[in-house]
């Protein structure tokens, strides 16, 4: 282990915070999900800790039928994700402005133009969080009855994100050559359309907008299924994985890390980052209680329906909420990978509906953690430390109140301990230590 | 005409200036394409002016085929128009922000959501200047081998407005009630689903977006073909319409009035803002000197390509530069209304090739006058007072010079005769003098 190696870290900004009774606390401002301000505020504030990015979830609509229950949270809106980021991009100067756009209801053409403006906007800090949509009632903003096969929406993405980095690649870095005196702004020999044909798309190309300052903006994906894996290999430079325990993290990140290899890249090209919700007190007895307020705030409807959503499932009739789940939950089209880490806890820790849904109301199915900084730190370093990430996205319980007891209390032992320090260079692949791609040589687009 | 009606004005924000030689001359900036403090400095320079908008437009593609031409010109590539406004909306904070989005390839649920985003970060500032895409290169970056035929896609604008529409009212004003005590963040009986069921969209619904501080963003539209003029009688706020002459205003003013009536709309609900592409010297020597610098600037290769794509015709082998227009060059799928004005201008000025393409290469097919700020204004103000105009677009012939030239020649002159004032009102439709729309109830959705 390198002595310089240090820890990649990002904010992971949801609504009013990622418990799910956030909006409830005093610790976040309920009404934040259609303020600027507040945005600015804490993007700024995490600018100047140190994060390394910013990362905004998003989906293609209300994600809960039953616009009763989506009224007991503060989640059914919010702004969209990528003009949000170009907002804050000029209230920001270095932190990265990483936004989630789903393959499953965009055009490529669309996409590779936003993600490669935001990086213009901001100097070279975009990254783009490529996700499928998983759910039935997106697709029905977009024409379908439900949603795609599994398979189906892989391949899709796959070829998606192909056509997007062909795009990035449409011109030279010096293609913009602004010959006043021979009427030539850019080198024509210097630029090329793309001219990609393939199982889902058609696209000509070239892009409407030059190379990028990162070459290509940082792209993200979470996909822990077998299809998501090999897509992560080949094309993601930074994964936000969920991983409940150290041996789950370690099994995860050594098989990436080969099938990076085994893709061709190197395994420091692929940085594994994944989410944990911390919630840092002065001791553990007050970390303790300031979650346990939280998980009083749960109204039993929407941590039911919570959970039954990441299970991918309907909420059975006559549901016990003290028993253990019933069996013959698995399906097969949803989110495969997260389905399944939450049968395991629910297995490993015997837990009935109602603890099982609280486990997940703040953490979602990611690693929590409650405790002191250096409880918090420990757990990171050890991570960190054996091959289990090369970085965390921090999940605030409240925002911004859980942001700035993580800033408060925990960056300060991570950086005493050598783990981590205040991000540095001026891009986002600067920051995060990842190289510049070069322009794919034409046969190869 | 009642003593206090006065002019709106917006200024249309193109590239490095409407001139098609703006990149070469010395009072444009060559390389803003991509310098995003560059367009903050014209938003504010715009905002202290006193205008009501900018105005950005937009295209899906690059759209010229042979590379080498458009390697001629600096339009190639460009900012992406919303996510640009979004950046522009906090280094701003009274002028209204209109951005062009297709309906061609775009879904109406995406458009919905960022529009109404950027209303909610601008705090009531967004308008969507609505447009069908005319080019195959454009449709050949999604999928398709040319473009729709004119009249599919009208239709196909027509109900993606409509949707548009529907998904900015999913909710009403008051629906969030933020009852901690409760757990009720908003009140579900003031939210509903959409269920459009139509010929090109189904569409669930409702908008991951509240309502908006203007309820609907202000809508924009360009067209002047009979379904053109159809769509924007009925859901237009803003037309922003090309006429060469004053007849030629007063026509198209007086026709789209009438359709505004008989679509059930008060004729005050609709403004008729055409473009003016002018050029304000000190003196109309001056005027005309700076005018020439440019058309001499014009490559000629590039002012017969840029004539031809307003034609939507190719170019055809062995033109004569020194001739008139071959005749028969009417095609029925493009741009028909821009067509036609041109090839009027041509009949009716006997022009040239070349004497053509040097009248495009500025204004584009927009109105234009070369003179003093006294020549401008009594232009501008004869189409005021006589029922062609309720404002204008005003296309800078470079940017930032020509536009600086305007703010600090016309506008005094036009606010020194009471025929304009700085824009006021916090949100646009404040600003534009147009009444926020209620949500329409739901039986007529």
């Amino acid at each position: 282990m390198s002595a310089t190696r240090t820890m990649r870290l990002g904010a992971f900004l949801y609504a009013t915070g990622h418990h799910i009774a956030a909006w409830r606390h005093p610790s976040a401002q309920a009404d934040s999900g259609f303020d600027i301000d507040h945005y600015i505020r804490v993007a700024q504030s995490c600018e100047r800790a140190g994060f390394d990015l910013l990362f905004l979830e998003d989906g293609s609509g209300v994600r809960e039928a039953d616009l009763n229950i989506a009224s007991h949270s503060a989640r059914a809106a919010h702004f969209e994700p990528v003009s949000l980021l170009a907002a804050l991009a000029v209230q920001t100067s270095r932190i990265g402005l990483v936004g989630t756009v789903s393959t499953s209801y965009h055009e490529p053409y669309h996409v590779a133009r936003t993600i490669a403006s935001l990086d213009h906007l901001s100097g070279g800090r975009a990254g783009w969080n490529l996700v499928t949509s998983q759910s039935d009632l997106e697709a029905q903003n977009f024409g379908l009855t439900g949603q795609r096969l599994h398979a189906d929406r892989y391949a899709r993405a796959e070829e998606f994100v192909e056509v997007v980095q062909a795009l990035w690649d449409s011109y030279d870095d010096d293609a913009i050559v602004e010959d006043c005196e021979n009427a030539r702004y850019y080198d024509e020999a210097r630029l090329r359309r793309i001219s990609h044909k393939g199982a889902h798309f058609s696209v000509r190309g070239p892009l409407n907008v030059i190379r990028t300052p990162q070459g290509h903006p940082v792209i993200v994906q979470a996909g822990a299924s077998e299809s998501g894996l090999t897509l992560a290999s080949r094309s993601a430079d930074v994964v936000f994985a969920a991983a409940q325990t150290l041996e789950e993290g370690q099994r995860y990140y050594r098989d990436l890390k080969r099938r990076v290899r085994e893709a061709g890249r190197r395994p420091e090209d692929l940085l594994v980052m994944p989410g944990i919700f911390a919630v840092a007190g002065t001791s553990r007895a007050e970390a303790e209680e300031r979650f346990e307020q939280l998980q009083e705030l749960i109204d039993p409807e929407v941590g039911v329906r919570l959970l039954f959503q990441h299970l991918g499932v309907a909420v059975p009739a006559n549901l016990a909420l003290d028993e253990p789940l019933p069996a013959n939950l698995l399906q097969t089209n949803g989110n495969r990978s997260r389905q399944q880490l939450l049968l395991d806890l629910a297995a490993r820790e015997r837990l009935t509906v109602r603890e099982l849904y609280r486990k997940v109301a703040g953490a979602r199915g990611h690693w929590q953690v409650v405790g002191t900084a250096q409880d918090i730190a420990d757990q990171m370093q050890e991570r960190f430390e054996h091959e289990a990430a090369d970085g965390f996205n921090i999940m605030p319980p409240t925002l911004p109140g859980g942001l700035d007891d993580f800033i408060e209390r925990v960056l300060p032992e991570l950086q005493r301990r050598g783990l981590w320090r205040p991000q540095q260079g001026s891009t986002l692949r600067e920051s995060l230590g990842l190289p510049r791609p070069a322009r794919k040589s034409v046969s190869a687009a």
